[in-house]
């Protein structure tokens, strides 16, 4: 028996097939943020959430070593105290996993089943990734810079670290940061104890977790994670757009109470105050319109005012006068950018930046 | 429409039926201890498994109160600051969910799926129950104690507020505590902020989170989730024995490393401390055995020293010589009352209380 038998290529689920046993054993593991935890400005470590590709590695923040090398003037390397004394700074970001709404995607693509909660608001405080690169000297044939984490496993045969790779470009004008900080407390675990990358405006996959290494190279960067798994494809075999900055997407708190099982919503009839969140990788939230049925009609909801964090999300509130019956709530995001939330998103076979509209059925008694 | 409509008795999964949206939902929200946090001693909030039937409910520590009425000679009402004058202690208590290991049994029954990671150990800082109820004076004429937390939502068509009952013997003799710190910290909004009960030894359902009232009521409780959901039924019309305590159950840290799909997992072949953990809500743990065959031959692990709390699990650690190839690894627990963790353990309609043994395959290169 060899590794290639247990660690074989994505495929797309059969019509009408349900979740499988794999799909499961993930969903298990990591986990979204309940909706109602919208309602936090920033969400508490335990509910933003968590995608692992491996396991949670053991780590040991008195003996972690993180270290700058490669392209660069003087090759160097970090302690945790080290760090703390070259910048501190606090980042309000929302994060959201590249794979968000892919259950809901037809076929499905088989991988971590999310529907919409793979999304959460933190604060990371740390050092500016651009103040250790020019403590470091970067150096004219530098173009990459690969960042790898801890964990260890094996994805489609191929045994790795997770790595990922930002042109010196995206690493510099990103305003990632090197955290060892999530609202004001050490990184749990599950979050990349005891030091992670944060790269506000991009899909959860940049941020590497348990990182231990920042390697600037004179090439592009062709690790798994850049070139093979995080990519916009439509085929098995085209080579596909690289996923990068997080496309808009709205949010609502499902309003009144949920059936335990269903999660089907229910709430007496008169004047409700919906709310939601709304955010974008690629510039501010501009506007978020809200539809109570089905999309048939829109309307502009009513944005709070935006906050010091570029990357953080907005919140909204609309006032609804909800009258007896069966109700579907949808809400779409709009940013500055110009770019707009579909309805429905285009389908790729990785299941990644699904920003379909959340749809939320409701009924009103 | 109506709330029935969308509010259903529970079914069992069709043969080979895949796990189905409504799972999908629950497994989304809620979530279990990834296998490799069984490394921490105590689990670290974020990683602690978590199931909530409705929504987390916004609650304000402020302005809340904890009433204890009925059957009292003197109805009492707390709020946090009246509370913590009253007395604290610290417990380490392993919880479990009811439904761990529902996932696995054949047939389904269709509700949260779990497969063996809904459990966690935690250390629950408040005041002894019994010492509150002394406080209000318990008159003669008390038989059940009913806890009402502040979650709020339908089941198979009831609507209700999350509540359920002890006898006063087990509110006594149980040494529950109503706590407001989860490892030295105030309790996650998903934990119960800011106050929930703790009853050590019972599975996670009789913990009420976000608890608001505790009611002395003169009668044998007959409340939805002690009267119909948390009962061992084997048809759909038994009345069925009640969920109580925590059946014995060990678990092993998964070595190596694993696949990202199918969690299979990889090891080089030589010497291998194999670590666990193992509990039970009837008595200490005695022993425990583990198969490195399968099933075919079991050996006794070594046990670490108890610590000081009854109802906390107990490690332990087995050294494993792994030859090249595929193998199934299998552990069971034994404790003081006399209770044995079978390999497969007798099915019920609900999926409670499976405590079946964990397999972990691994391919050793």
């Amino acid at each position: 028996m060899s590794v290639e038998q247990f660690s074989v290529r994505g495929r797309l689920a059969d019509t009408g097939e349900g979740i499988t046993g794999d799909e499961l054993q993930l969903a298990a593991r990591n986990h979204g943020m309940p909706m109602e935890a919208l309602r936090y400005d920033v969400t508490p470590a335990g509910l933003h959430y968590v995608l692992v590709h491996y396991d949670i590695p053991m780590t040991n923040a008195s003996h972690w070593r993180l270290t700058v090398d490669g392209c660069v003037e003087q090759p160097l390397s970090f302690g945790l105290t080290e760090l703390r004394a070259m910048g501190r700074r606090t980042v309000r970001v929302t994060l959201e996993c590249a794979g968000n709404g892919r259950a809901a995607l037809q076929p499905r693509p088989i991988s971590q089943p999310w529907l919409t909660e793979a999304v959460g608001t933190a604060e990371w405080t740390g050092v500016l990734l651009s103040d250790l690169l020019r403590a470091a000297g970067i150096r004219s044939d530098a173009v990459d810079v690969v960042f790898t984490g801890a964990d260890h496993g094996v994805e489609r045969g191929i045994e790795q670290d997770y790595q990922r790779g930002l042109t010196l470009t995206e690493a510099i004008d990103s305003g990632a940061i090197i955290a060892w900080e999530m609202n004001g407390q050490p990184l749990p675990p599950q979050h990349g104890y005891p030091l992670r990358l944060v790269v506000p405006g991009w899909y959860g996959m940049a941020s590497v977790k348990w990182l231990r290494s920042i390697e600037l190279i004179d090439h592009a960067f062709e690790g798994f994670q850049n070139a093979v798994a995080y990519r916009l494809r439509t085929g098995q075999d085209d080579a596909g757009a690289p996923v990068t900055r997080i496309e808009p997407r709205a949010l609502l708190i499902p309003p009144g109470f949920p059936d335990f099982m269903s999660r089907h919503r229910f709430v007496a009839a008169g004047t409700i105050t919906l709310e939601g969140r709304a955010w974008s990788g690629w510039g501010p939230i501009e506007r978020v319109e809200i539809s109570t049925d089905a999309g048939v009609t829109w309307q502009t909801v009513k944005l709070d005012a935006p906050g010091n964090d570029e990357y953080a999300w907005r919140a909204f509130t609309h006032d609804w006068e909800a009258t007896p019956g069966e109700h579907v709530l949808t809400v779409r995001a709009y940013d500055a950018s110009g770019r707009e939330q579909p309805i429905e998103a285009p389908w790729n076979r990785g299941g990644f930046a699904n920003n379909s509209a959340q749809r939320t059925s409701v009924l009103v008694t």
